[in-house]
């Protein structure tokens, strides 16, 4: 059972309406901040709260007495906007519980998860505490891309050495059944723009003489996939590493997830490239999205032209070994090369990141499964999960370490969406899990 | 030579900014028709302003001594907004001549056509007039699709009875080059949505297992022309009346339009139908047109969601004898047909109408050609357009009569675009033109 201590923690800490995108909420980002230094100081860390171009970054250390190595729990304390409002049962920064549930904004991304952290240290501290230095890195900006992170890593590289990288931000496949997880897809986000007219055309006056660039986009994009739905540009798979079939069949062990799927999607059926199953297509295949198109007329009834341009963003998630820029060049040939020469064809490349994937038999690692296996009485999932989680890599290129990503949340909580909610049983179990781990990292590391 | 006053009279018209589109240009709307009511009261017609529920219509009548029959004329005093403005190289309503060229909105659509009927009354008149009756019909809703005008018509049918009708809202071949368009295409509007999952999803968390609203849509819409730009609907051609052998020489006869069709578009290059010239894939062909897209995100940068959904407004261009309503029906079967059950499509029909074919040997016909070769001095061509003017079928079901379409226009006139034109000698031609053909008129009908 969760003390009422504990409780009055999470939700104090659920109160503070810490959005990041919201200027008009700095005031509150800082007191975000003031209150994790607060909750630090009074467990015993050195705790600073330091600026940024953005908001501040909490940082908290503690040594231990006779410990040589150092574990880095990293977090975040901003949340997502609350849009749209009028979709919450309650509202988002008035935490209700029912059912064992909490709800409020940030309760499972990332302000519940990080409690689990925090109070598993307190739990472990008050019972002497395993001989291990912790540092809490807790940043402001996760939701809008932490586009301060590598700067503040890189200047303050030196006291953030250590020996492992926990991250709760992630999910477990069901309640009770928990996960690592060990791959990331990574991504290249693209544009791709068709052009044919100089201005938006008359379609009596001139529709049939002309190309029409919505058509011919049209036509590019349905060049995309093959009848099987595998991504038909050439070299696309060239680097794709193949998953070790104990990994596949691992996963082809775990609970169905297409029924969940579906209800978490509302889509009328599971789709995707044919031969491989619903969590293999996300965890371990790269796939090409279209995220918007935009051509011509949008308005209510309609306007009979021939439009000047189409233009479609193209997201493609990627997987180990692939690489964003070798992806998107190979993409832009493709459509340069299918492009009748009645219209232009413009491809431009956007962002990208590389696809991550952790050494699955380090100590950390085995220390990690060990503590699962602790609290929840059952061997956690390897899992991956089909999204990209920036910091990860800056973590490995700046501090030289993998990420134990260890998730507490569930498929259902809502992160990023109305109601967003936390098990309260997640964060209790979670709080053992934390505590658990900073001993079998101990003895591991 | 066009006389001073001849000259002062269009200037006068063409300063009034009557731009039906704008509510705050209402009395300038009222301001226009009050002008054209003096103008045909000075010509000893019968003129009213008479109100609709939007801008007036202005009905002129003026029966001749003798006369048995009446011709109707047709225009309309309202012009196109005249955004953007900054594209124009002199104020849009304070005209300005330049190499015989007047310059302003309106010149051409529909200011110039309507002053050249206008003035070629005036001056048969002055020389005696042919005895037939006259109803000049002008309207001020043109440009927004004539909402009033078909109850106007039918509450004023037994007045506006007559034996021929002519419009001047068309287009010649080339300079000294008339035409008579015999036909315009029929259009049927519709909208095509895909729909998947019930919000936007992360593509990351997501894409690949779920089906892609945007890319669903746009492999349906691939589908819409075969390789050789055949629209690909089962039964799509059916109805379609074949070009008498006749008709389909003479245009071919015509002098080449790719070059021109190039200039006025700025297309890469002329491209459509298989086996037809660019004049034939307009005037005689069918046509489906993606007017516009809308999916998912269309910002600045990335956003990497799966959409829920995307929607193409589509718009056929009808020939004769396809019927609107047919034709969206098969369009939505072919669709329908074409999905997979991974996603859900809705096609929407929004509205159409019919084409249209004049009979080309009726004594008016034959009247209008007699009086286009008295003036340029070569046989006109007989053309159609690609466009639709629904009014011509309105003229048909509510008058029963055909229209006469004998345009003054020039291709390059830049009608509802910056800096529209008339050419003066045009307008000279024009009440040559339109005082022959009252002439030829009444000796015909």
């Amino acid at each position: 059972m969760l003390t009422e201590s504990q409780l009055q923690d999470f939700v104090a800490y659920l109160r503070i309406p810490s959005i990041s995108a919201d200027p008009a909420r700095a005031s509150s980002m800082q007191t975000c901040a003031d209150w994790l230094q607060g909750k630090f100081s009074r467990l015993g860390f050195h705790a600073r709260v330091e600026p940024t171009a953005g908001p501040p970054v909490v940082l908290a250390k503690r040594a231990a007495k006779g410990a040589a190595k150092t574990v880095l729990i990293y977090g975040h304390y901003d949340v997502q906007p609350v849009d749209p409002v009028a979709l919450w049962r309650h509202p988002p920064f008035e935490p209700f519980i029912e059912n064992g549930m909490i709800f409020a904004r940030g309760a499972t991304d990332n302000k519940g998860q990080t409690m689990a952290h925090i109070l598993g240290v307190e739990a472990a501290w008050s019972a002497g505490g395993p001989p291990v230095n912790l540092i809490f890195l807790l940043e402001g900006e996760e939701e809008i891309g932490s586009p301060h992170l590598a700067e503040f890593l890189s200047a303050h590289r030196e006291e953030l050495a250590c020996d492992a990288i926990v991250v709760s931000d992630t999910s477990m496949i069901a309640p009770d059944f928990p996960a690592i997880t060990g791959g990331l897809r990574g991504i290249s986000c693209l544009e791709l723009k068709v052009s044919g007219p100089a201005v938006d055309l008359h379609s009596g006056v001139f529709g049939g003489s002309v190309a029409n660039p919505a058509t011919e986009l049209a036509r590019l994009l349905a060049q995309l996939h093959d009848a099987d739905g595998h991504v038909a540009v050439p070299g696309f798979y060239d680097a794709v590493a193949d998953v070790s079939p104990a990994e596949l069949k691992s996963w082809r062990d775990l609970p169905d997830y297409d029924a969940e799927l579906l209800a978490l999607t509302g889509s009328p059926a599971v789709a995707g490239e044919r031969g491989y199953g619903s969590r293999e297509r996300v965890w371990s295949r790269p796939t090409a999205e279209i995220n918007g198109i935009t051509a011509g007329y949008q308005g209510p009834g309609s306007k009979t032209i021939v439009p000047r341009e189409a233009v479609a963003k193209l997201s493609f998630r990627l997987v180990p070994n692939q690489q964003p820029r070798v992806i998107a060049d190979r993409v832009a040939a493709f459509f340069t090369a299918r492009a009748p020469r009645s219209v232009k064809v413009e491809v431009t490349y956007d962002h990208g990141g590389d696809p991550y994937l952790t050494v699955s038999d380090s100590p950390a690692f085995r220390a990690a499964q060990c503590a699962l296996r602790d609290v929840f009485g059952r061997e956690p999932a390897l899992v991956r999960e089909g999204l990209s989680i920036p910091t990860v890599s800056l973590f490995k290129r700046i501090l030289g370490r993998d990420t134990l990503l260890i998730g507490l949340g569930l498929p259902d909580c809502a992160a990023h969406s109305p109601n967003e909610s936390f098990p309260l049983r997640n964060l209790e179990r979670g709080i053992a899990l934390h505590r658990a781990l900073l001993t079998r990292l101990a003895e591991a590391l």
